[in-house]
């Protein structure tokens, strides 16, 4: 009998989903084609617009503990995606990491935790460019706290679902097709296939 | 063009979508279907398993807050069904109550609120028949208030899909079937549709 898991998953849009008819986004999809192995999965999307890294580093905790504090710590799960809206709204790098690892240190110690890169911003180039340049940083600090770390950014600007619905609904967000390719890739990184185990 | 609404719905496993194999939940099912008319609708869930009212009477303004506070009053909009945990650990039906009004009466003052009814539990005759007798106090409450309220205990009760999944499955949850059936039933809602004007 797999453990009766609960998934909190923290960002910005792109953890809620925003755009996709379907209302499911990426976390909707790569849940429901992880239900037949595991019936008992809960998924708590914590995703709000807008948000940046300091807003999640401010509400996290308490919303996770709402959620997770009278379950086993086995059974818990934290999954955070961020940075796109620092790069828009162009936040100095250095202010982004300092709030990633101060939110991040403490996800680690309260429940096995995943950390996904941020997505592309479609219409703007300049930010886009700070995204690539925030991607890196991540990187080393996902080595440094020795954190699994996807990042996405590559992968979605050559994917053509993602940039074409992009560029056909607000600028930014994708619709299904796009949501659908990047569940596709996070459920075929191991450490997203090692949250189930 | 219509309003870029935000929505919150707080809640119980009922309002997570608990069982659901799909993931969508009756929210997920509800909002959909509304995204043809109003595609720049953004969908916050905040069910949390387990939470009886006292627990989201205590949550309830800091997520909303953390999601609407900069989003124009007439955006925002609050949805809430709770109750099931409460007649399930036999809380005293004053102090839902009481808690239930606490609650309500700020959430009217913040943006436009709807009341919906707790669900059935079906392997539990006792705690069911403490919900039927709490949604006739809830039904007096709104009343009171001048909230938005439907009863959904009757319908479900009623309901093959519901009852048969939620035996099959862990007693109190259903699955795809009964979720869309009350998808279907809160959509033919008039003060639902009326969240969309």
């Amino acid at each position: 009998m797999p453990a009766a898991l609960r998934l909190c998953f923290f960002g910005d849009s792109f953890i809620n989903g925003t755009g996709d008819p379907t209302g499911l986004g990426w976390v909707g999809r790569a849940c429901a084609s992880q239900r037949t192995a595991s019936p008992d999965l809960t998924v708590y999307n914590l995703g709000i617009r807008g948000d940046k890294t300091a807003q999640i580093h401010r509400r996290w905790q308490v919303e996770a503990q709402a959620r997770l504090d009278g379950i086993a710590p086995a059974q818990r799960r934290l999954i955070f995606s961020f940075g796109a809206n620092d790069s828009a709204q162009n936040i100095p790098p250095q202010h982004t990491l300092a709030e990633a690892e101060c939110l991040l240190r403490p996800a680690q110690a309260y429940a096995r935790t995943l950390f996904i890169g941020p997505a592309p911003i479609a219409d703007d180039a300049a930010a886009d460019g700070r995204i690539t340049s925030l991607c890196e940083d991540f990187t080393a600090l996902a080595a440094r706290l020795d954190l699994p770390y996807l990042p996405i950014h590559g992968f979605l600007r050559q994917h053509r679902s993602w940039m074409d619905e992009a560029g056909a609904g607000d600028g930014v967000h994708p619709g299904a097709g796009g949501y659908a390719a990047l569940a596709d890739f996070i459920c075929g990184w191991a450490p997203w296939q090692g949250l189930f185990d």
